[in-house]
């Protein structure tokens, strides 16, 4: 497709539906990540485990709700999302997967049908894209989102998740430096929207919970904390990927970073 | 024991933690009900079932938040809710079971030892006496609570459950009578404790929700609606038994009506 074509449907996805953007993704026509698109909609972390592993896996979202508010898990076999996303294909209606055996990254295909199977489990989590969009509705400041490529810092952290089955391990954590003035509507506004991460799990002093050198992140970039911002954190959705790779599941397939699914849910409903 | 020495006991189980009234049931020295016990404690209803069932009935749970407030899963075979009541004994720490075989209710032991085994997992939901608390927290009118021995008013509603595996079947409501002028606080307040079953599920005529006759309860008392009150209706935790029954499991064993689980939740924090 041509760079103008691409704009084109890029803008026109911004504006569409869940379902839009899941179809254009199904057929091909869009291959690139789901940043901004449905404008309005939950977008959501997708892992998908056999049929063994999955009452660990639901116990795990349950005993952690902060990093893994779970928002539906399909039945066994079943590649439709019934509750948040009627009619969609989850071999099919991201743009890109990852696919973990025994814990190794092996590939990275954009279609996952020859890899479905009756044995298959796809849980969806909420998101923090959502949740950042939640915060700039509500007149918050998102430091990240300030500048073009901005990505929000994330670290493993000292708090131990409450372990089920093979699943255990640490808290993965994202960092957003608030104003001191805006700290208590942050913690106000976030907490009400418990399925994509609520409230935050610390504020203050990053060495607290183990992160001893806030510019050494593990994933995305370091923060720039101002002289009246506060720390805060909260519970990150790369942490069930975590888990679930140390695990070393003979089979497990998530989407792949930025690359999320696409649901029906409107952010604004969301609201508890 | 003497009447005198139960009415003290009482008194001091009415003051003492969780933990207290779960030891007393355990030793057997409380056989009664949990009403008024442990204040300010959540109480939750408990339903056990077989590992075959577990994933679906946690499916069921998950996509049916509101008359099933999930608090904890145990992992299977383990007797303790280590989440929600660390040291707890789910085989004796409840004064009352019912034992169902098939769908069909055959026993109610006040222990459930010997019935348990590796293959069950235990599953504890938010419970409305917990709710009722709350409100009065709140300052709001509880209605059913203003004479002694008075009960909600509880229904089969039109509802129907987003069904998971053999778990499927229409929504139990209950309805609380709220004065018009006290709506919008109460459902401001209800919303923000999603664990013990939220915002109501729905506001005026009861014939929208198929509840033709509210002088016709399926389980509690009628209520008594004034001129000036609203009927409000909200999701209740006798679904997910009427539904487990239904599904004819081979065993499948809850709390005794009236005989809780005392969790170590405090109903205040359960604020979201």
């Amino acid at each position: 497709m041509l760079d103008n074509d691409l704009e084109d449907l890029r803008a026109r996805l911004q504006q569409g539906s869940a379902q839009d953007v899941r179809l254009a993704m199904r057929d091909g026509s869009w291959t690139g990540t789901t940043h901004g698109l449905a404008r309005g909609y939950a977008q959501a972390n997708l892992a998908i485990v056999p049929r063994d592993a999955a009452l660990d896996f639901m116990r795990f979202c349950q005993r952690n709700p902060k990093p893994c508010p779970l928002l539906d898990v399909t039945d066994t076999g079943d590649p439709e999302f019934r509750l948040v996303a009627p009619g969609s294909d989850v071999r099919r209606d991201l743009s890109g997967y990852c696919v973990y055996r025994d814990g190794i990254l092996v590939d990275e295909p954009d279609d996952i049908s020859d890899l479905w199977s009756a044995d298959l489990v796809a849980f969806a989590m909420g998101c923090s894209l959502s949740f950042d969009a939640v915060l700039q509705d509500n007149g918050l400041r998102v430091a990240h989102l300030d500048k073009p490529g901005g990505r929000i810092a994330v670290y493993t952290s000292g708090i131990d998740c409450v372990p089920a089955g093979p699943f255990a391990g640490p808290m993965v954590v994202s960092l957003r430096p608030i104003p001191r003035g805006e700290l208590d509507r942050v913690v106000e506004v976030t907490k009400r929207y418990p399925s994509i991460h609520g409230g935050p799990v610390h504020i203050g002093d990053p060495a607290a919970i183990g992160v001893t050198d806030v510019s050494a992140t593990d994933w995305g970039k370091p923060p720039e904390i101002g002289p009246d911002d506060v720390p805060v954190f909260w519970g990150c959705g790369v942490t069930p990927q975590a888990v679930a790779m140390a695990a070393r599941l003979p089979l497990m397939i998530t989407h792949k970073t930025g690359h999320m699914l696409l649901t029906d849910l409107l952010v604004k409903e969301l609201d508890q």
